[in-house]
């Protein structure tokens, strides 16, 4: 696991593309393409050998190797719309431990990648364009866009600079739109209040506590180690918490925002979550983003009814996917480029080298044992 | 306990009043009123004797007699700007039980009451005006509307034909805002959804379905009996479902609405909610009046952290009190009246006689003894 990546920089993804990722749960994520490929009996001359991993076995408790297979495949000859890319960084995200449930064994691990074009007979990917594509744990994948009928790919523009093309899976990608339009959509944070966030150093927190920060309100995170917290109070939060090691959560809470908390942006669900809620302010917003701490249990944990506390502090709660702000992609990603050009909004991501190891990544991550958006370098 | 009044009806209700009523939780209900007369010491030669319940113990559990105790003061003369208030109905809410928690023992029991102005020197509130005032449960109340702060009284205007004074406090008054703002402004039902309203029988669920009826749902109500059910099948519910005796709720509800539920108009929380939840649609609104099945407990319910099906489901929950809606007081009464009138808003009412068995009126609604509105006619 080694740390690459960290903050700063420049100008990209200027163009407008057109985005339709999935907005149902039970996806069928990239079968377009893997499928296209995998269903090919005839091999052909100038065969490329894919390397993908399986969803060997279905999820139960915390993912192990035995869960993943991998395999190869040979990719058939390209057809006219079709073009060939080659993965450079795989995403490995929360959602893909409660998603993949959905998925029946021998599925291809789902996730986003951001790839080059190596061959094409597609004008609009044409070879050395750098896309951002739903196709899964693979190495290569041939794909026709004009077959799929969502989560078409698109071209990230040239990166100028040092930044890494891995940022279009992190603060330029998912991760950065699920913070921007999150936090700003959902809970309509005002100068001067008080904004918690837990999961606070990963991938969607550590933007979401920033934004709020450029909002101009006091930031309390919640993270699970003092490194986290360390970085936390590096680029901005006002007060941080080690959820891990705290003896008293919801007295230190309290004194993180003596005068509660108007908007909670909840990665985690859970004890937590139900601790924060007793500390919400009337007219409190709270936008739930996942639920990391029990996409690993198999039997979700009793909490306290929160209904009570919501009626009489006429609380707000709402649960969300990315997904449904599809047609204003380009905003989101536009406005977290200006605040990266402006130096307002930093970003750090954990790497892992080697497409062999992208389980382990995935099972770290999980483990909170990233900092910032977690990728694998192919 | 006698069923007295039975839908149908007319005009009233046409002026626009001032209202300005709580939006906190912690009230101080009518004490500048009652305060005013109690403290003086003073008794005029025309001293009219009022009776008031103390709320004399604080509730543990369902309350009992215990709670309450019967006092009667004598009230100060008239000075510029009182008028002498005699209650005609009291109100009693399910509110009332978590509401009181706030309260000191010895304070006056909170509620709103629709009286007859008896004695005035104050021309806004002549001689024979029918009032509408936070005065809590008393005989006869000493008021002067610019010495408070908030809770202002308003004259309800002439009713015409047979309808009670006491739909002042039902479908023309909170609950019938409740009902319609809580259900418009927070759930948006779209025709052809299906809505689930829990506590369906009683003041404000009542409501809540047949407005959803008007905007061209399917309704199904949860109530606590087969009387109750019949009802609701009366004023055009969809489905009912007898919570106490059905032996499968969850299996129940999915029957009533193959569908799955979009809209949710909760006033039970606990367990009912728990189940209902998992039976929402896809960007369900979740609308939370109430939580009525725990106000009598001393510890609320555990239930499964509904966090993670708010994430996937993409679920909006909001907790609402109707005061929000304060500056909108008069459009809703006006909705609800014109319904009324046309026939397609039905009401009930469940009154008890004598202000001596206010308490019992209120335990008894606290345990579903109520089909439509509980009232106590004074």
């Amino acid at each position: 696991m080694i740390r690459v990546h960290s903050a700063t920089i420049s100008s990209l993804l200027k163009q407008s593309h057109h985005i339709m990722l999935s907005s149902i749960v039970r996806r069928r994520l990239s079968s377009s393409c893997s499928l296209l490929s995998s269903t090919k009996s005839s091999s052909p001359s100038s065969s490329v050998l894919a390397r993908k991993w399986i969803y060997a076995k279905t999820f139960k408790g915390e993912p192990s190797q035995q869960n993943f297979r991998l395999e190869s495949e040979n990719l058939p000859a390209l057809k006219d719309g079709d073009f060939l890319a080659k993965a450079e960084f795989i995403s490995v995200d929360p959602y893909m431990r409660p998603y993949m449930m959905a998925y029946p064994e021998g599925s291809l691990m789902i996730g986003g990648q951001i790839s080059k074009v190596v061959e094409s007979k597609n004008p609009a990917f044409p070879v050395g364009a750098t896309v951002f594509g739903q196709f899964g744990w693979r190495t290569h994948t041939v794909c026709n866009p004009s077959k799929l009928e969502r989560d078409f790919p698109y071209v990230l523009p040239e990166l100028p600079g040092s930044l890494p093309t891995s940022l279009g899976l992190g603060v330029l990608g998912m991760p950065g739109n699920t913070a921007y339009f999150g936090l700003l959509e959902l809970c309509s944070p005002k100068k001067g209040e008080t904004v918690l966030v837990s999961g606070a150093a990963g991938a969607v927190g550590s933007l979401v506590g920033q934004i709020a920060k450029i909002q101009g309100c006091r930031v309390v995170g919640l993270a699970g180690s003092d490194e986290k917290c360390r970085w936390l109070k590096e680029i901005g939060f006002d007060e941080t918490i080690n959820y891990k090691t705290t003896a008293d959560l919801y007295g230190d809470m309290k004194k993180a925002a003596p005068k509660g908390f108007d908007v909670y942006f909840d990665n985690v669900g859970g004890r937590t979550s139900e601790l924060a809620i007793k500390l919400m302010n009337l007219y409190g917003r709270i936008a739930v983003c996942g639920t990391i701490s029990n996409y690993n249990s198999t039997s979700i944990d009793k909490v306290t009814d929160p209904l009570r506390m919501m009626v009489f502090k006429q609380l707000k709660m709402e649960g969300f996917l990315v997904w449904r702000w599809n047609d204003r992609w380009m905003e989101g990603i536009e406005a977290n480029l200006k605040w990266i050009k402006d130096g307002k909004l930093k970003w750090q991501e954990t790497v892992t080298e080697g497409f062999e190891n992208t389980p382990e990544a995935f099972m770290d991550m999980l483990k909170g044992g990233n900092v910032g958006k977690a990728v694998v370098k192919v």
